[in-house]
């Protein structure tokens, strides 16, 4: 008998009928003696709509974030009684909780709060009965336990993950539309294949670069616990798959675990992009030191994200251009924030556009072997495809490139580190 | 300063408008340096959105009731967080309050839950920093402090009287549709007058006949406490209502008080009519002891609501007749009772018509007024109108008839009782 956490995000739950089907997932669980904790989404398109209706309440004002927790985390306790009800239904055990009713403890930054600790005991309780725990995913409570907070949107990857750690489930699995994670987008490149096992090392870096597989801070949370994570479909026929066996669950989906557990490494396991970034190009300011202070300080203060930096003397070595991206939707307030500046920046141009990607590729593999970047940069420069700016980490390099480049950039580096499907 | 409890129902929340005229409506009593708490139904429709969800959930099993609770309490959630985002953009501080937060303990009566008690201390000390609480109606939270309990649909009313009581306030103000209480339907009867105040006792009445202003468990629940309700529109022009002044409040709308209140009372107030009634007889029953509880013995064990009784013995003296209503929608299922217990009530025929309805006068001044039932069935004899059933109480009568008489019967007694706007 094992102990299963079962995530189902909000295209799994989108009406009565696809509920119906979670459903079937959890009985094959229960059927094979499993323990099952599942945690929901909000139904899609209801957090939309709560968020819309949040906004116009507030018309030109700000949103409370304490009133708007109170509204958006609604949708999931929706869900998780519908989903009760529908287990009832088919003669299993099971009843939902609310965040608060566990309680999953968060800090009090409201809309974006993080889980600070979750008590499994009344869970396990629940469990220990044979009974299926229904919990709504994304929220939990202040630490004082008056205010309902989320966790952001997307937050129910985290929630199950946390609720794993806490009830020390021998595997989290995550039910999406996908039915696992691949080398890139399949649907940009058809040749993409599904990875059997990937690192939380790589995992990561997808997450944060563009893969929408998985929330990034459940990765990293499962990374920091040790827990078995597998993406899986929720599409997939309930009764085709097998149900999880304690220290051996099958191998479906894409199981997310650690590197020492992947035998034979690629060198790159996946290629990532992001089409949703803005490129900054600060022209002919003074070369003088400090100035990168002088122009990311403000930036950073106005919270704003900067990711790539590229920095270049001018002929005349007096003066430095500065590239950099920030996400798209923070340019234009990138642009008043920088000019607000001008006085201690000192005098400058500037260039800007939101017409550029961003390309990875990502291998655990990568730190064992010689010339990955030089190759990268080689199969790119055959295509044509220039380069504006470079970041690398241990185990991923990211290039920025002009965003019609994409695809070919992709689908090159794609077939390049012998990724293709035969 | 007056201390005072809003109640908004459904269709005065309907959408972030309706809102915002509702945040008008709380402004003009905060701008008098009044304390206030508001109690709000879930939007229009909503619902019944999420009912529907729990019956397609549930399939052919009937829908659990706790399930049911959690989902459908989501509703005055949402409209309890965008009020206070609405009147924080409006520069008046506000949260909302969920029924568990208060918290408002009700009884494990899962879906019909009555309200146990409400600690007001917190609503108190919020009230007291000038902000405005904004209170979930229809809900409440179980004696364990687990699940989330409702009080049955039009619970808000009842939620809005119990915080009035507990938080002791000067006035509870039901804003709803209508202006007021009418001596009648105004749509049935044009000449219908709004009455400026209506005892508790009247009220109940009314509220048990068929008039659907105020729920009848909310004006129990005022007259056991004494606090006084105003039934008034939302939809008035918020700036054009005086706002409440402690210890003598306007009288707009109608007031809802003891009857020591109204100076000089009329014979009857009003005339009220339910159309959602059906007719047994069970024919040439044996006339012994005991048949009226062998009848309706099995009725009551089965949960259904017998009204209105008549008894005749037959021209043989053998038998009787008896004649009772039922609530239309539990027709089919009392003539399964009674065939069920054909048994025990002896041999009998049946007949039945759901083609009945129940009209009533209602009058504290009925006490101290004789020849008012002589009056009302010499009315209703001269339209031809036939009398099925009668029964009486000490401040009401009522008669049934042929529903297609409904509109004549009570336009008829409407113009007997002088109750017709000149």
């Amino acid at each position: 008998m094992a102990l299963v956490v079962m995530k189902f995000g909000g295209t799994s739950v989108a009406d009565t009928d696809r509920i119906r089907n979670v459903a079937r997932h959890i009985k094959r669980e229960t059927d094979a003696g499993n323990q099952v904790a599942v945690v929901v989404s909000a139904m899609a398109g209801t957090t939309n709509q709560l968020v819309a209706w949040t906004k116009g309440a507030a018309g030109e004002s700000v949103v409370e974030p304490r009133e708007y927790d109170a509204v958006v985390a609604t949708g999931e306790q929706v869900t998780a009684g519908l989903l009760a009800i529908t287990l009832q239904a088919m003669g299993i055990a099971a009843r939902s909780w609310c965040g608060w009713q566990i309680p999953i403890v968060t800090t009090d930054a409201h809309c974006s709060a993080r889980i600070a600790g979750i008590d499994g005991a009344a869970i396990k309780s629940c469990l220990a009965t044979g009974e299926v725990a229904v919990v709504t995913g994304f929220q939990g409570i202040e630490p004082d336990g008056q205010r309902i907070a989320t966790l952001g949107r997307g937050g129910s990857d985290t929630s199950a993950v946390a609720i794993a750690v806490a009830i020390e489930a021998d595997v989290c699995d995550i039910y999406t539309d996908v039915d696992g994670v691949y080398t890139t987008d399949p649907r940009m490149v058809p040749k993409a294949q599904r990875l059997a096992k990937v690192s939380y090392e790589e995992m990561l870096e997808m997450a944060s670069l563009g893969s929408k597989v998985l929330q990034t801070r459940s990765v990293e949370l499962a990374m920091t616990n040790g827990m078995r994570v597998r993406v899986l479909s929720s599409f997939a026929e309930p009764e085709s798959l097998e149900p999880v066996k304690k220290g051996a669950w099958p191998e479906i989906g894409t199981i997310v675990c650690d590197e020492e557990e992947i035998v034979e490494h690629q060198t790159v396991s996946g290629i990532a992009y992001a089409k949703d970034e803005a490129k900054i190009t600060i022209l002919r300011v003074d070369d003088k030191p400090g100035v990168a202070a002088r122009i990311f300080g403000p930036l950073a203060e106005a919270n704003i994200n900067v990711d790539m930096i590229v920095q270049n003397v001018t002929a005349d070595g007096a003066h430095t251009d500065m590239t950099f991206t920030v996400p798209a939707s923070e340019l234009p307030r990138s642009l008043k924030v920088l000019n607000a500046a001008r006085q201690e920046i000192g005098d400058f141009q500037v260039a800007s556009s939101a017409d550029v990607a961003k390309v990875s590729i990502i291998g655990i593999g990568m730190r064992s072997h010689a010339g990955v970047a030089a190759r990268m940069f080689a199969a790119l420069s055959e295509k044509g495809i220039n380069i504006i700016a470079i970041t690398t980490s241990e185990i991923k390099i990211s290039v920025l490139i002009d965003a019609a480049y994409t695809e070919l950039a992709v689908r090159t580096l794609h077939s390049t580190y012998g990724l293709d499907a035969e």
